[in-house]
């Protein structure tokens, strides 16, 4: 497994690969790696001849208060879990590397940031798809692969893909969960014994909001509030949000129709946690 | 010569002609092609194997009151030149084509544009680095050749490159002048004869700051008075910006160095010209 630090390398590499017809997947990352990103590594090897790795704490995403400093690092570990599951190259650059001195430009997509996280998280997502365009010219993959636990994030990549007519096949990969249901994430190191029990709200609360859905509840607000009611009697959570919305435009909506979005984000102590589903009719209804 | 009139068609293009190994100059336009433009056309044609021009007309690079409507078009014209120069293939994509409906992305350098034509036209290089962008997805060329009288375009486009990482390389080419010194300019077709003579005032004017700068003078501020006065001295001519300014930041001098750009926009009746020039020391001083 190659290791590169510096853009020119890794667009040398890149240029290697694809002139000796093969093709590329990345999955671009902010290291700590668990089993939701050994995932899409998966899925991007099945897709593509070479596999590339991201691993950039990408200070541009975080915001003056949040947890950049903090945000859980580590290297080795991430190196050996990227071997085992077939990594051909990993890419690592600085933050110095990323963005030299005097770098002015950024890439804004407008209207799908102003809901959701992005509403707490201001200048989030222009962090998010500058540093993925500038990936993306690095690296010139065919295929990129995001999890659909970040599903604003993928929402708005795709979007800037197709806007920007970049060349490149975005695929999202269902969010992978702990045996328990919590959805898996690097911020979840950050919680107590006691926290993550109440963590494991958020998805119960989805599959109540998705209960409710099928014994035939349309209005929104309804669930909205049973969502909330049932988070807040965990101890240690705050909602930051609580979204029924449109999946392609992520605009709130009234009425609840098959497909539609419930995207949550959740202080638990400390941590700040985001869960998703789209409302799907079961079958069986009632039972799941 | 290829007439293309999609992005898909112009990607598989550009895809087959780097698969074949050969290179690829892209020479973007917005129509009406005159001696300028062919000049970029021949330096891109020196640089790579294959020669692409794009023409379109950009509407979100022109502002409310401009002259989108009015900016003069001659496709058939253009297509004879085009292929009098030995371009290879020629895409046109229509307004739709390039921004479909639900467009929300741009890219956007921060700094550069707060400068010179930035000032009176805002949001004129968002527009511009946002379909250069796209333009760069869907022809995917190795060069790139823009006229260094749009000096802060070529500007604007270098910082975007280097900023995004993109594996392009950005020709700048000496700007072309009709044999009486006027800049070549598709607004130029906009002219009475009147205003026309008017006009050489903007190239005269660069030329009158360079004699003071070779004589001696170093203060920004006298220079720009003495071109201020020499362009009003024209009938029909109103200044828009006269700027000595660092050729790399675009930011504001007040003593001039060899290298200082010297940097004009004026309305010569109702049509905007621009012209530029770099202070150089002569070697015989005075003589020009």
């Amino acid at each position: 497994m190659e290791i590169i630090k510096t853009v020119k390398q890794m667009q040398q590499a890149a240029h290697a690969i694809r002139t000796g017809g093969e093709s590329i997947a990345l999955v671009p990352t902010m290291g700590f790696l668990h089993e939701g990103h050994l995932t899409l590594m998966r899925v991007g090897k099945e897709h593509c001849d070479r596999l590339i790795v991201s691993i950039f704490v990408n200070p541009t995403q975080f915001g003056p208060n949040e947890d950049l400093e903090a945000y859980p690092r580590d290297t080795e570990g991430d190196l050996r879990k990227a071997e085992n599951v077939g990594v051909d190259l990993v890419f690592m650059p600085s933050a110095r590397e990323m963005y030299p001195q005097g770098a002015q430009t950024s890439v804004v997509v407008k209207d799908l940031p102003r809901h959701l996280c992005g509403l707490s998280r201001p200048g989030h997502f222009d962090g998010v798809t500058t540093v993925v365009a500038k990936l993306f010219h690095m690296v010139n993959p065919h295929v990129a692969v995001f999890g659909q636990k970040d599903y604003q994030q993928l929402a708005v990549i795709s979007r800037m893909v197709m806007d920007l007519d970049m060349d490149i096949q975005i695929i999202g990969v269902p969010t992978v969960r702990e045996r328990d249901g919590l959805a898996m994430s690097s911020r979840n190191s950050y919680l107590s014994a006691e926290e993550r029990q109440s963590a494991l709200s958020l998805k119960k609360s989805l599959n109540l909001a998705e209960r409710l859905f099928n014994e035939g509840e349309r209005r929104a607000q309804a669930v909205k509030d049973f969502v909330q009611s049932y988070i807040l009697e965990h101890p240690h959570t705050e909602i930051d949000y609580i979204a029924l919305c449109d999946p392609v435009t992520l605009e709130d909506v009234n009425t609840l129709t098959e497909g539609t979005l419930v995207a949550l984000a959740v202080r638990v102590g400390k941590t700040r946690l985001i869960d998703n589903a789209r409302l799907r009719k079961q079958k069986k209804s009632k039972k799941q």
